[in-house]
């Protein structure tokens, strides 16, 4: 056994006990090997990275050390990085950073951004936002599988169109996008292309030369990191608006004292992404079919999204006539930590967005769930849901009138 | 001796060693008290907050907890803490996000904003950018000891004045503005009165009822706990534009995941911060008191700021014919981390615009070091700046030729 292997597994031990999470789609947590690297600069190595004494010299330098971590990641360049807040952050910073540099264009040529119907809300809400600011936006729809049509993308692009941002995988229900075509389609047409890759670093290999990607959003807590920190890939060259005007630091894109701890954390993050992606993705995949394969044995049962492009890590299931919201609640008193929607809406009762544009009714999208694996994941604990799902799904049912009036 | 007093001299044995560390006003290690309470929110309990499910609930709960701290300590609701990255995304957010209030005046009316002529570059930078916008923007001016005057500052309001931003307590010089007074008159004339206290918390009694704060900055790295966490307080009732889009957290103000081990750092500090400020401030100042007396003896050495209305861990000398860059350095090749400026701009050539702003010439802000205190701080550690500091400046003005030709 390899000592992470064997640091894993010890982790497991200590903290999971008998618990089953199978919500790392919503978060992670932080990678034994992780937290070990960003504890010495909560104590020892504490100086502000912009002191120029020794204190801080020692941050910056570890800082730059990370920043090459998370470009390698995505075979950037170490200063194309900005490290922001998260993902939220850096999908806000990356659109409403481009889109200000065509703010003096509002009301005379409608400046126009073409995004999917099924982003993450911090991608959704900032291009509604800016919609009430005078900026066009179009919202791409996808198909049954949840997936954008790259002809109507091109189709749709205008004169004025200068930003597509589309994600390169779905938080919901794992939909994996086209990017290379995208990139190739915004690339010839001389438009700036940001995707959110929060749910993909790790999962699938992401290259922003050969997918022709300008701005890219990842977050730390759903690869192991920390929450609190992400980054911003910004191509050189692209100019942007910053969000956060201050001390000028990440080359005057993003004020604020650097979280040192948390860069640190995000870069061995994003070296672990890299090194252990093939592993992972295999466990993962081995599981999570598995996984599938069982759930789909349980009468009137669905996958949601597509079949093969998907996530390693995402199953997401529709039951005929049960709440999704019950079935959750009994996995939960089962030991068994699972998501409606998205962690982001998980609070809100609105159906999701994203099960709406594949077609499905209300009713179906209320009767849906889904299990993330992780790293961390074991047979036991597939074996465990298993055992337990069809039970919880016949209760619901026999207390369903709309299963009894079928 | 207390624990916690056991704990921090424990902390000093094993971190600071031999190292003079006297840059507490750039940026804190983390208290252990501080880093114990979060650790369990990287590993056990790192649910995402907004999941409802044990893990994302046990998350919640801690928050909130948190969130009655941070409120605690400057006499606010818990409902008016909004959780940030750091005190610039807090200035940034209090700042924009009441201006974007106004947007629609912008070009007809003029919406207007008085702040200092000695803010943070967070607050001066963020003005800066919203005059590009539009805005109308008072600098106002301080005194030779960096302090404003109420009476200009009532005279300089308009129709059109929406917003006072004035610092709780300079970062450089520690001067202390008369918060009690300014929130007086925002009150009477139906004002917003945002302030960075920043550099105020746990240094100076901080009552937003009393003081008629609307809208106030905090951040975490600089009362001990760690870097990318802060928060800002907004008076219930006053509307504010998000910066970020997305999930919909904080009550819409600041849409991501929560940074859970932050925000749980932040309480503590908080916490902390409340219940040893007096224990803090004494030792800080009688530690202080002593290195200002004995650093006044050097030859044609002064100290800049308020003599009294200062904050207590602040020394901030010139000394003339010397650089402080250059003094700086030798510090720190003894052993001795100081500051010249702030360490949001330490990296730049330009004079402090603080410092200038005083009335003192390019030259003699060129001339200036910072020394700033803290919990940490011990006699020892004074001891030897004032055998050390001495010689460094006999040094350079024996090399200086502006020394010479005086």
């Amino acid at each position: 056994m390899t000592r992470t292997s064997s640091l894993i597994k010890r982790w497991r031990h200590e903290y999971l006990k008998k618990h089953v999470y199978l919500d790392y789609g919503a978060t992670t947590p932080v990678d034994p090997e992780v937290l070990k690297s960003m504890q010495e600069f909560f104590t020892k190595n504490f100086g502000n990275p912009s002191s120029v004494h020794t204190y801080g010299l020692k941050a910056q330098d570890a800082i730059e050390q990370s920043r090459k971590h998370v470009a390698s990641c995505i075979n950037a360049s170490a200063d194309e990085i900005i490290f922001t807040s998260g993902g939220t952050e850096a999908d806000n910073l990356g659109i409403k950073g481009i889109a200000l540099q065509h703010q003096a264009d509002v009301g005379t040529n409608g400046p126009h951004i073409i995004t999917s119907s099924i982003e993450h809300p911090a991608v959704l809400e900032t291009c509604k936002y800016l919609e009430k600011q005078g900026f066009v936006v179009t919202y791409l729809p996808v198909n049954a599988d949840g997936i954008i049509n790259p002809k109507q993308l091109q189709e749709t692009i205008t004169n004025q169109t200068f930003l597509v941002s589309i994600m390169a995988a779905n938080n919901e229900i794992g939909t994996i996008q086209p990017l290379k075509e995208i990139g190739a389609i915004t690339h010839k047409n001389n438009i700036l292309f940001h995707t959110d890759a929060v749910q993909a670093i790790g999962k699938i290999p992401i290259d922003v030369q050969k997918m022709h990607i300008d701005l890219l959003s990842l977050s730390s807590h759903k690869i192991y990191g920390p929450k609190g920190i992400g980054a911003l890939f910004v191509r050189k060259g692209v100019p942007l608006t910053p969000l956060f005007h201050g001390g000028g630091h990440e080359q005057g894109k993003r004020s604020s004292t650097l979280n040192t701890p948390g860069i640190i954390a995000l870069g061995k993050a994003c070296e672990l992404a890299k090194k252990r992606m093939k592993t992972d993705v295999s466990l993962m995949t081995k599981l999570r079919d598995q996984l599938i394969k069982n759930v789909l044995e349980i009468e009137e049962t669905y996958l949601n999204g597509h079949s093969t492009k998907r996530l390693a890590n995402n199953a997401h299931f529709r039951f005929t006539a049960v709440e999704g919201e019950s079935i959750h609640l009994m996995l939960d008193n089962a030991g068994i930590a699972a998501a409606t929607g998205s962690a982001c809406s998980s609070k809100k009762l609105k159906p999701s967005h994203v099960l709406l544009a594949l077609g499905l009714t209300p009713e179906e999208s209320h009767g849906s769930i889904r299990f993330s694996l992780g790293r961390m994941s074991t047979k036991e604990d597939i074996t465990y849901v298993i055992e337990t799902l069809p039970g919880i799904i016949q209760t619901l049912r026999d207390m369903s009138p709309l299963w009894k009036n079928k």
